[in-house]
This record gives C-alpha cells, sequence and structure tokens, in this order.
C-alpha cells in the first residue's frame, strides 16, 4: 500500500491546533469588524496573468499553478495559480468593482500556498490576516492599521510587544545623505538584517557589497539614535522634513486611537524590504518571542491600482497567525485547546436509552456542549475512561433507579464527587457543578 | 490591459455577502459543537494517489491537478491535486493518525474545487460543511447525524423542512423483492429522479433501461405507501425485517435527541444514488424550497478504512452551504448584511481631531464597531452621506463647540435626530439611541 500521508510541506489541523486557530482567528476578526474593516473572500485560485509579474523573480518561482481541467501534464493548460498572497487579489477585486465606495476597509483572513522547500515549522499552506484601506490618501488610515493591529495583540493577551513605525521616504533620505541614493535597495536589504546580525553585521555586508567605509560611518552616525525622530531629522537635515512631519502626525493619531500606554515607538532602522512601500512602514515584535515579526504594513500607493490603469493609494497591516500561535502555545496563553464538550451522558442499557437521548437533548438545549455515549450502552467504567480521555469534565448517570426516581446521577470526573439531582434540574445543576471552584 | 476578472468559475465574497456566510458558518459551527464534534482542516492540496480512484470516472476529470513546483506546465509534475471533498482526506487523516481514540466525531468547513463547467449558480469553488462519526458501529451514531442536521436547520430558522430517511439494505431489498437484484444500481439511479420527474419519468427510465412493465409494476406496488415502514416491510417481506428495525431505532432515537415535533420521515423512495453507502441514508430539503436537498448523509462502513487497510465503521452528513444562502436569502431569512459599524465618528478641523480620535477609541473600547471618517477633516454633510451610503446608523459629532463644553452630538441617520450629550457618557448614550425603538 501506498504510503499515506499529507502532501509535502503541508499539515494536517487536529482538534487541539483548530480550537486555538478558532480563538484566534476569532479575536482578529472581531477586533477588525470593531475597527469598521468589512469581511472579504477571495477564490483560492486566480488567472494566472493575474499574479505574474507581482511578486519578483524569486516570488513568482513559488506560484503554484494549476492545470485548467484535470486532463493531466501533458495536455493540460496551466493557466490558473493559487493564492500567493491578500493584496494581489484585493487589487484585482478593486479593479473588478469600479462601483465599490472609497474609502474600502476590508479585512480577509484566508490561507496561501507557497512552493517553499518545506522545513521545520515552515509550511506551503499558511493564513494570512490582513486589513487594508484602499483609496484613502490621509495618514489617518495608516494609524488605524498600526492601531488595529496593536488592539489585536492586546485582546490576544500580549503585553510585551512593540510596534515599531519607520517612514519610506525617511529611509530614502537617509541613503541620500550618506550618499548611497543610488543603491538604496542594497542598503534597505542590509539593514532589514540588523535584528538578526547587529551592527556589526550590516557593517560587514555593505563593505562586501562595495559601499566606502565613509558611506557606512555616515550611515551609523545617522542611525545613531535610531528611536529619537528629532535626532534622525537634525542628522538627514531639509529631506526628512516632510516624512518626519507625516510620522509625528502618525504617532499622534496612533497614541490617541489606542490611548495611554500604547506601544508604539519609532525606529529609523526599521526598513520592511519590499519597494512596495510608498509611506509609512510598521512591524509589530513580541518581546523576546523569538519568531521575528508577527504583524507588519505599511503604504503603498502603487500597487493597487496596477490593473485599473488608476492610482489608488492605499495602506494595510497583516498579522501573522502561524507565528502568534507558536508564542501563544509556548506561553500558555491559549485557553483551553481541549474538546469544547462539557457533559458525557452515558447510557445504561437500551431500556433507559430513551431518557439519556432526552437528556441529552435537554443539556444542549441549554446551551451545554454534550456528547452521548456512542459505543455500547453498559460498562460506566468505561464510558467514564472514555470522557476522562477527551478531556470532558462531567459525565451524567442515568440508571434504571434513577430513571424510576425522577433523577440523574452528575459525576465529576475531576473531583469523582457524584450527587444525584432531579432530572428536570439537571441542565442547571449541571451548569452549577461546571461553575463551582476546584480546589 | 488584460480583462481582469476572477478565474472563470469562481467568485469573490464581497462584504454583504460575507456577513451572510460568516452568520450562517457561525451557526453551524455552534450547532456541530453543542453535539460534540471537534473541528477539523485538512490541507487544501493532497497527493494525487490519494484522490485518485475515489471519484469514479465522471469525478476524477473533475479534481484540479497542481504542479508540485511553478516551473510551467512543460517540464512540472502534476502529483497535487485540490481538495474535492471532505471525506476523503478525511479518511486519509483517520489512516495517518492511528492513536486518534475513536469513536472520533469531527466537523470540517472548507471550499472544495471541482473543474465543473461553470453555469450560473453553479461555482468551481464551494464550501462543504460536514460532521461525521468515526469508528462507531451503533446506530446511534446515525441518530446523532440526523439530528445535527435537523437542529442546525432548525437553529438557522427554518421551520418548513423535512429530514428523509431510508436504508441502503431496505433499497437492496426491494430491488431484489421486484425482481432486479442483479440491477440495483440503475433502479437507484432511476428513483433517485423521482423528485424531478415523477411516477410516469422513472418509469418511463426504466422501461427504456429494459426492464420488463412487471419489474416495474411491483416496484410501485412495494413503494405504494413510501411513508409507510411498516407498508412497505410487509410488501417487501423477510429480507426488509433488519433495515426496517434499524430504522424503526433510528427514528425513535431521533425522536427522543430531537424533542416533540420533530421533522424525520421515513420514505422508502430515498435513494441518495451513491453506491458509497451502506445503511441508513438520509436528506432534508426545505419544502418549497426550489434547491433540491440542502443536506444530505449516510452511513458509508467501506470508505474511511481504504487507506488503512482495516474495516473502519463512519457515518456523517452534510450541509450544503450555498444553497442553504441561497433560501434564506429569498426568504429574508438572513440578519442584516449591511455593515457590523454602528457608529461613524465625524471629523471636523485638524484641531478637533485628537478628541474625535479619542472619542472613536473610547466607543470602540465600550464594544461598540466605530468607523472614525478618514477623508478630509471638514464638511459634515458629505461625512453623514458616506455613514448613509455605508448603511451605518448614528454618526457623532465634535465640532469646537462640543469639544469646549465637553459634549459631543449624536445625530440619528435614520431620524435625522440629533442630540448633545456629555462626551464622558458617550458610549451610554449611543448605545441607548441604537437601542431606542424607532417608528
Amino acid at each position: 500500500m501506498a504510503t499515506v500521508q499529507a502532501a509535502r510541506g503541508t499539515r494536517d489541523l487536529l482538534p487541539a491546533q483548530m480550537h486555538a486557530r478558532l480563538f484566534v482567528i476569532g479575536v482578529i476578526r472581531e477586533v477588525f469588524a470593531r475597527f469598521g474593516f468589512e469581511p472579504l473572500e477571495t477564490p483560492a485560485f486566480e488567472r494566472i496573468e493575474t499574479l505574474m509579474g507581482k511578486y519578483g523573480d524569486e516570488g513568482e518561482k513559488l506560484v503554484f499553478r494549476i492545470l485548467e481541467r484535470g486532463e493531466g501534464g501533458r495536455e493540460g493548460k496551466a493557466d490558473l495559480a493559487l493564492r500567493y498572497d491578500l493584496t494581489v487579489p484585493l487589487a484585482r477585486v478593486i479593479a473588478q468593482n469600479p462601483a465599490l465606495p472609497l474609502p474600502f476597509k476590508r479585512y480577509q483572513v484566508q490561507p496561501v500556498w507557497r512552493a517553499d522547500r518545506p522545513q521545520k515549522g515552515r509550511f506551503r499552506e499558511f493564513y494570512q490576516c490582513d486589513a487594508d484601506v484602499v483609496g484613502c490618501t490621509t495618514g489617518l488610515a495608516d494609524a488605524e492599521c498600526v492601531a488595529v493591529a496593536h488592539e489585536a495583540l492586546s485582546r490576544l493577551g500580549f503585553a510585551d510587544f512593540e510596534v515599531r513605525v519607520n517612514h519610506r521616504q525617511l529611509l530614502r533620505a537617509t541613503c541620500a545623505a550618506v550618499g548611497a541614493a543610488d543603491r538604496e535597495g542594497e542598503v534597505l536589504v542590509a539593514i532589514d538584517k540588523l535584528d538578526k546580525v547587529g551592527r556589526e553585521g550590516v557593517t560587514k555586508e555593505l563593505l562586501e557589497r562595495g559601499f566606502s567605509a565613509d558611506v557606512v560611518e555616515r550611515l551609523w552616525t545617522v542611525l545613531a539614535q535610531p528611536g529619537n525622530l528629532d535626532a534622525v531629522e537634525a542628522a538627514i537635515g531639509e529631506a526628512a522634513a516632510v516624512p518626519a512631519t507625516e510620522l509625528r502626525t502618525l504617532l499622534a493619531q496612533v497614541g490617541a486611537l489606542v490611548g495611554d500606554g500604547h506601544r508604539v515607538v519609532f525606529d529609523a532602522t526599521l526598513a520592511r524590504g519590499l519597494g512596495y512601500y510608498t509611506g509609512p512602514v510598521f512591524e509589530a515584535v513580541i518581546l523576546g518571542g523569538g519568531v521575528g515579526s508577527v504583524s507588519g504594513g505599511g503604504r503603498y500607493d502603487g500597487l493597487v491600482g496596477m490593473f485599473s490603469g488608476r492610482q489608488v493609494p492605499a495602506v494595510g497591516v497583516s498579522l501573522g497567525l502561524e507565528r502568534l500561535l507558536v508564542v501563544m502555545e509556548e506561553r500558555g496563553m491559549l485557553p483551553g485547546t481541549g474538546t469544547r464538550t462539557q457533559v458525557l451522558v452515558t447510557r445504561f442499557s437500551a431500556s433507559t436509552d430513551p431518557d439519556s437521548l432526552r437528556a441529552t437533548a435537554a443539556l444542549r438545549a441549554a446551551g451545554i456542549d454534550t456528547e452521548t455515549w456512542l459505543g455500547e450502552a453498559g460498562s460506566l467504567g468505561k464510558q467514564f475512561k472514555y470522557a476522562a480521555a477527551r478531556g470532558i469534565p462531567l459525565a451524567v448517570v442515568l440508571g434504571p433507579d434513577e430513571v424510576a426516581a425522577g433523577e440523574a446521577a452528575i459525576k465529576d470526573l475531576r473531583s469523582g464527587e457524584q450527587r444525584k439531582v432531579p432530572l428536570v434540574r439537571l441542565a442547571d445543576e449541571v451548569r452549577t457543578t461546571l461553575d463551582s471552584p476546584r480546589e
């Protein structure tokens, strides 16, 4: 028999993982909606020409292609491709729906697929959670994106995170100021690694790329106090004025939206790689999380208009579900990834089955997640063992004696305690037992 | 410029559609969990050999194949394929996780893809909502599947539906009794069309297929009272005893689980096409819904074990999200598919911006879905117009006068009424306005 397994680089999400994901996605959706972002979903695949030319040569290699009809590799045309991110489909939606009122605030939580070489903790299918504001030039849209990411991290239970903001034009002015205006991309690629390799590593890379020691020294002078916007602006001079003013407004607006104790800071070394961005950029990290950034975004005024041929300003933020889950699991921040089921109704014999099923129905009708034992009726030991293995806290027993007396027994599988209650009060008594504090 | 559009046979789910889907999927998830089904997700694509040989020749043609790496049609190997249903992946999960405790009750809500010829109302990507019990031979698992579908339809707001149940072995006994034991499949295919073409149509098809008039007449004799299990059993004789007893137990158990007023009926003409099923089969229809069945399922003891080489009994039910949405929309059963946003906080000028943003933050913190105007501050008329177009019921105004007085104005865009409230009580007053009955 052929080995039976999921496709390379993919995984099943079993119930424990699903409980965690449904919780986290639920919080993120709620926060996005609280901020007035509207839900959107796009198809899993797009026409190949919609995706080609959007992700650079390296990205393009990772796009999964689909055969139009399942005729097999020889005859089929590979003119469809799996979603690679949520931004290009958004741009396509905007172009295809010219009547959509702008600004359009949408959120989208869907998997994307990349034909990356599979490795530990890196999958070919993973979820993205994006919120974007399309069609709005005012910086307040940027502040909303920063604030919504901040709120999502808070609501998930993180206290020790930091949202770093910078401005693409400030980076450009920095490069110009140090004499590297014509090689901006290379400087950004090097700076982007600062968190990982430190100043020495970045210096080494820049020198290896052929930048003069002089340029590198000036760069570190400008970035001497990377968290001090006034100092960075002064070091750069006139060209920094506009982006510095925009950043000050952004920081003030985020402060008003998030309130006291916000965790948003300016960071002149935040590069966010891609040429893609045109204005403010931001990134969130969990301090000590060990997973890199858990959120990133920025203004990208050039991208969304590419299909429609008109300029469509846009700013967005993406939350990295997979990384958030890694940190939350490590830190025990996930509320109960066990079953939601609270009660197993046992079954004693065929003659009491109708009573067990009616009790099951009554508990469910009262909003209590309830299972009924599906094996052969009889041995209670086996049924209690099953409930315990499933992590179900309570069992309900309805033997002939209980049924005759109009009662049921509630067994707390956590403490082993058991007590009889009137059948008509079963749901209330179950709820009381579930809510009662235990030693 | 190339035409920009979604791939053939696919569609975007814009916010109004998404609100409807999130509501319906939310109800279905809740009902599944209430019954103790656990969530599962599997990857969008599987190894091609996992899917091949499972869906028949016609089904197999509809499987979308994926190229392993994005090298293009010439060199790529099409050794992956998009999920075609949720049952084969479940069987693969069971085989790959032999330690999974049985019975395993799982639900799964995910899209599947079929390379069908696109046509009105029929898409190449659509959601399935499945609940299955794996590893359980007792008929109570079947009753749970019928009951969970029944409860989902009730909770979605349907009153006029019917869940029809039959038994594969009763159909087999029927065919044997009328002298068509060797051509059972053909009889089932014909009977399956009874709803659409009536007795005359089925008779015509059977005669065309070469069945004798005698066989057809006997068939209608057996099915003379298709809703009367006693009558059907008597007409068939001894061979009907076992399935008839199982069906009586099933109906009694469903009755206990669903309670009085349940809408489950026996229907001897329910065939559910596929050879796939081995025991009870069921199907739900919305009376007068005009969309065919909205749910179907049954026991299929042969399928799940195919990867593991052991017999693994299973029974499941599937809810057809797309059809449910069609009927619910037609009947106005979808609660508000407009925006969730309840308040637009307007912006008067740069000087009052901080106040507007703090008010926004306060409303959100109070759990009220709130947007802030993202265009240029100023003209209130434009902002009210935007809110009305978005379907946002209230606007909050903070001009210099209000700010100076520590107040805000709440404008009800439904009635046009406006009143001033103390800023510190804004969230409470907004809630009161939202809750107040209107003419």
